[in-house]
């Protein structure tokens, strides 16, 4: 979305507020409602998402009109202070700069960043639809990528395929990144750190002819909507690869259906087309890999039953992976393939799964 | 340290115990002492060391051969498979790569990672007296930097004034960069990610002509090796901007005096001609953030009161530092400057520090 689109809801949000002031009514504003009942799963799209619930903020509401105010305080910072201004900045930044006691009373416009100012940033991104990004707060930054890519951003050329060792670090914010061509067949977004390294010393990424990611964890809102732009504006597969456990298998989840916190983005941060390379139970058993297992604990079995259930989750082959885990009751870990040789994983293991096509949906 | 060098030394290592075999002897290898006991803070230097004290590991004695004999496997590894191939890997991954059991037994190599196989790395790095990177085994990997530098790093040349908002992503490993020019009149290394992104949209670097770095918390030893190397390959001087509390200034000491943990490598990976600009309590008095602080926890004061027991802080700037942080029961976040305006930091502060040479030592 254009910076002028997003200044212009901001405006309209205010607007209808003064107009509502000035025929004498209470203001208000419609937010859609985010808890667990109001998330659906689109089973068409493939993505999480938001039913149509709304509920009203009231000013001349006594226990809506704090967060009325901190609504109000918040959008039209955003109109005057950030988005107007060309500036970016953090959540806690944020925080910081609007936190005041209001003159003439005890009352801080903030007592708590992750209780108060936080929630009304998701609320704002799914009343306004604009992306976190779009209103100039940046995430948490993490990950980076190399491949035939070249960007412009900031003014700057980059080319992915130039950056030595230690490609380009993802920035929390991909929005006004101009990707101008992409040479690859496909991406690979890897869960772990080392994993990227090895394939980025192997020149996996050359003789593959694909682009190398590692989210380094949980994927960052940088590193989602990065895959998400690399996939869908250059129809590039994306292909995820993690550790074999509910948690990494989790990773996946989040990069191809979206969460459940960010149910109203799904579209931006989620890559349906996604799917999922390994670690399986099944390669475990193929690979020979038991003797590098980690038992499995009660939280990850626990973990695993809720997978069991989740809708996204609910098809053959994943129920079959699932439950061979609580069943076996081990999980292994991405750098068990190194039992089999450093290169193993650049020589053998990718290559012939993706080869043969050996992925879960 | 050359690749050739350091697979001498793993040789040697190698002959010695095969000629101690011979003669019949129980081959044994002599190991740095790392105990508290034999930490020494070398006032000259200003640099955290190990003291002479030595230990014998030997074969022949049934409370250390089995340590011996892994300290064996790995060195023997280090130097066929990973050294000598031209390899690098994780600490995890040569975990997996040397876990078996041993045949005719029921005795494994090694049953963790943690307690067994990560400390005889650091024993080889001492008694080797080769950085684990020289060893080619690379740390977690965080932090990214953006300045008038040119590097050449496996065949690729990066300009670190040419990657748009994301920078260049710090490697685990920066021995085999070439650092081709440097055109900066200092380094800033931020400990937040935020600060940073402020920064660097602002364009502070191009600006005030310096090179910024963000560790992302504690300093991974890539951002410390690199910091080390542009300050004292290049005569730059180097400026810490941390949170205002205990943990933010022990990230400050470990980039200028070394750890605990790796008191053989200071002088590779500390810096002592570092500066530490900021955050002080003074600042936050000078610049009116009371009202922006944190109360400080138990925890907080306990590590402040340690603080104030370390030699490297026993000067008078940093006594009366610590202690006004202890008198007054409160820290502050580097965003609490945002309360000032998002542009503060990049405005006045940093500019009005640098300029007095406002520094604690």
């Amino acid at each position: 979305m254009e910076r002028k689109e997003v200044m212009k809801r901001l405006k309209n949000m205010g607007t209808e507020v003064v107009e509502e002031l000035e025929t004498g009514n209470s203001p208000s504003i419609e937010v859609p409602v985010r808890t667990l009942s109001n998330i659906k799963f689109n089973e068409e799209l493939q993505q999480l998402e938001l039913g149509a619930s709304t509920s009203k903020r009231s000013f001349m509401n006594v226990g809506q009109s704090r967060k009325f105010m901190q609504t109000m305080l918040i959008a039209a910072w955003l109109e005057k202070d950030l988005v107007g201004k060309g500036l970016h900045t953090s959540l806690r930044d944020m925080y910081y700069a609007l936190k005041r006691t209001i003159p003439g009373t005890k009352e801080n416009t903030f007592e708590d960043q992750h209780s108060e100012s936080d929630p009304i940033i998701v609320d704002l991104e799914t009343s306004l639809g604009a992306l976190r990004e779009e209103l100039h707060l940046n995430a948490d930054v993490r990950g980076r990528v190399v491949g035939n890519v070249v960007i412009e951003d900031r003014g700057d050329t980059v080319n992915w395929a130039k950056l030595g060792s230690g490609g380009w670090s993802i920035p929390s914010n991909v929005e006004d990144i101009t990707i101008k061509s992409v040479d690859a067949e496909y991406i690979l977004l890897i869960e772990k750190n080392a994993a990227f390294e090895r394939l980025h010393e192997d020149k996996f990424w050359k003789h593959e002819n694909c682009i190398l990611i590692t989210s380094q964890g949980q994927a960052a809102r940088g590193v989602r909507r990065l895959a998400n732009r690399l996939s869908t504006e250059f129809k590039k597969p994306l292909y995820v690869f993690t550790d074999c456990d509910a948690y990494g298998w989790y990773i996946y989840s989040v990069i191809k259906w979206g969460s459940m916190n960010l149910a109203h983005v799904s579209d931006k941060l989620g890559t349906s087309q996604a799917k999922f390379l390994g670690l399986t139970m099944t390669d475990i058993e193929k690979y020979e890999l038991e003797g590098y297992t980690i038992r499995a604990k009660d939280m990850d079995v626990k973990r695993a039953k809720e997978l069991l259930e989740y809708p996204w989750f609910k098809n053959e082959l994943w129920q079959t992976q699932i439950k061979l885990m609580i069943k076996k009751g081990y999980k292994a870990e991405l750098e068990a393939l190194s039992s089999k040789g450093l290169r193993f994983i650049t020589k053998t293991y990718l290559p012939e799964k993706i080869q043969a096509r050996e992925f879960l949906p």
